[in-house]
């Protein structure tokens, strides 16, 4: 028998609730354990709840209750969050947890703890909702030298961007209509700012590099700046745009890590993702290019990657699961724009005025364009040549990098 | 220090020799052990190969060695490899293979024979190559009902399927190019006729559905019906022609599991899927949809796969990996034809014909079509129903199912 505890019942922790006791036969075959619900902590009262007698508020019940083997960390935030699992992990107990901004920024110093006290602390929940990533990239791709890792990593600005592509809507518009759909918080800013990304690409690249990579280190752009124009001028260049997170290994061993909205040729399968969906593609040296695709969020798919980290702890008593990573490197990460890629410009002034600056483009097209606009694709260059080249066109520029 | 030996020097085993001794770095720091190669078995003699000295020709070598604790088996077929694989396992040690048919064949014996005998019997490699899919099945959906997988699982017949839609190549010339690139072997018959998918479709259903489903439950159908006509009508409903193997929970618990050509609708992910590429989609009663892409052949993807379970093994070596699925069950797998769907029907006749018989339907078109053929889809029906519509026609006719 495994007794779990879920720290705050809010839409994840509740469908972890409903996952474990809904999929029982399933999951107790696969763990070859029953697996029960003791506790759940929270400060709010739910006597309606067909869990109403398992809630304590008092964190040191669990803490105190020797029987508790996994402690499923649902709060999010730093705060409460980090206590409570450093203090878990302490007691013996493994962490399972969807908390992305925790494993982002104490991810290293968890893990550790976790390896101190012969117990594991696991987040596959933490990127991609319900899509299998953490695990396959740790294990199933074990093998590879990781070259690059790509993803679209949040639904919410995916959503949106989809509804701009397909219904034409504005990019307020679009996030207003997320709003409408709970797509969007009410406070949209860490997602449409890229910082929600930032957090996953920083765990998929610690994870895959093996140094704790921190989101200070990672240069962000959202969505924020993505216009209409820019969309129609993507499809005429048969490319969609997309919010990617990138990490990028230079030869040497340094590490691109960025995130920002990127035009996705239609050929590239993560131009298909739409909607709320997110997709991971990761290049090996000897796997060549995978995808992993599903829902990126929601209260059962994420409760489903929860879930089966808990049913691996349970099938792994005797034997800590090896999530593992050593500890951050200023040097690791070096400046994007060292980066050399292709380019999408928007300029405010006429086609005939670029050549000199950029040579040979590819100009794109849109319906009612203003004579004083263009657009157009550069070859490939790293963004300081392009700054250069922007700078001598003396023009308010809008550019972004096309995924190659 | 983990000993591995490679039994066959084929295109995967000798990719395992090269990721094994090339990516060795990064392996043993997943593994957390120095994971090295100590034998290879084969009945040729490679004088030139940089593992010319590991070379044996006797298996009682490698099975009389207490030091060797993985063996790799990529001979392929079911009868050395079986004899190869029972007698290491008996002897202690886990095996890890890229053997489908022998998996298909005879998973359920030697998943027990390793459990006896307390070691693992991994084949991550068995299906889609160097996608991760059997450990992602297995341990991150555990906590999910499965409802239904379904996939593209080989990359010949979807090489010659692409070409045929890209290039307008006949069945044929798009199989001799494919020969010819060596995406196809000189008796493609495994692969056009769907056999290679259908090993895979029973793998990943007794994964997921806990019982052995034998290749001779699943009715399979190739490719080679399909034509250029049909590619056509279904590109005019924007649909794309692929080899799926399918594996859908019933209610009750009963399965429907069959191999055959479908039409794929654009907005299905799915459908973007060419060339060599697969792709697996699952669907959880938790997580929903979820897909896995990539390479599905190929020396280092299935090397890559093959050695990911050597990690497992490595990494695990006191707790076997817990794959395992129950005896079959005749009664496990129901006909397939009792699944509704939309179908694809090409018959000999003029379209007003039709309407008697089918009701409402949507129909296609092609350029160059005959006066005396028409093609449409139908509303969702059951074979039986289909066939007792087709029969009322009176003509010859070509049939496929929709994905719904």
């Amino acid at each position: 028998m495994v007794n779990v505890a879920i720290l705050g019942f809010g839409v994840v922790g509740s469908g972890v609730a409903e996952v474990l006791t809904g999929n029982v036969g399933q999951i107790d075959r696969k763990a070859a354990e029953s697996i029960r619900l003791k506790y759940i902590l929270d400060v709010r009262e739910f006597p309606d709840s067909p869990f109403a007698d398992k809630f304590v508020r008092d964190f040191s019940v669990i803490e105190g209750d020797p029987d508790v083997d996994i402690v499923v960390e649902t709060i999010g935030g730093v705060r409460a969050a980090k206590d409570f699992t450093e203090r878990a992990l302490k007691a013996g107990k493994s962490v399972v947890t969807s908390n992305k901004e925790l494993v982002a920024t104490h991810g290293y110093d968890l893990l550790r703890l976790a390896e101190e006290h012969g117990v594991s602390y696991l987040f596959e929940a933490s990127v991609g909702g319900g899509i299998p990533i953490i695990r396959p990239l740790n294990q199933c791709l074990a093998a590879n030298e990781i070259e690059e890792i790509a993803g679209i990593l949040n639904g919410t600005t995916n959503y949106i961007l989809t509804r701009m592509i397909r219904a034409g809507l504005s990019f307020e518009a679009a996030l207003k209509e997320a709003q409408q759909n709970c797509y969007a918080e009410q406070d949209p800013t860490a997602d449409i700012e890229g910082h929600d990304a930032c957090r996953k690409i920083c765990i998929l690249s610690s994870l895959a590099f093996g140094r704790h990579i921190y989101p200070d280190q990672v240069p962000t752009e959202g969505i924020t700046g993505v216009t209409l124009a820019d969309v129609a001028y993507a499809a005429s260049g048969r490319c969609k745009i997309k919010l990617l997170g990138r990490c990028i290994r230079r030869e040497d061993g340094a590490l691109y890590v960025y995130v920002a909205p990127h035009l996705v040729p239609d050929e590239n399968p993560l131009s298909g993702v739409e909607d709320v969906f997110n997709a991971i593609t990761v290049k090996g040296n000897a796997v060549g290019d995978v995808m992993f695709y599903g829902r990126g969020a929601g209260k059962l798919p994420t409760a489903s990657a929860v879930v089966a980290d808990v049913v691996d702890v349970a099938q792994h008593r005797r034997s800590r699961s090896s999530l593992r990573w050593g500890p951050g490197d200023p040097k690791a990460v070096v400046p994007a724009a060292g980066l050399s890629s292709a380019w999408y410009v928007r300029a405010a002034l006429p086609a005939a005025a670029v050549g000199k600056s950029f040579g040979d483009v590819t100009f794109l097209t849109r319906e009612g364009a203003p004579e004083e606009e263009c657009a157009f694709l550069t070859a490939p260059m790293d963004q300081t040549a392009l700054e250069k080249a922007l700078a001598a066109l003396g023009a308010p520029c809008v550019k972004m990098r096309v995924l190659g």
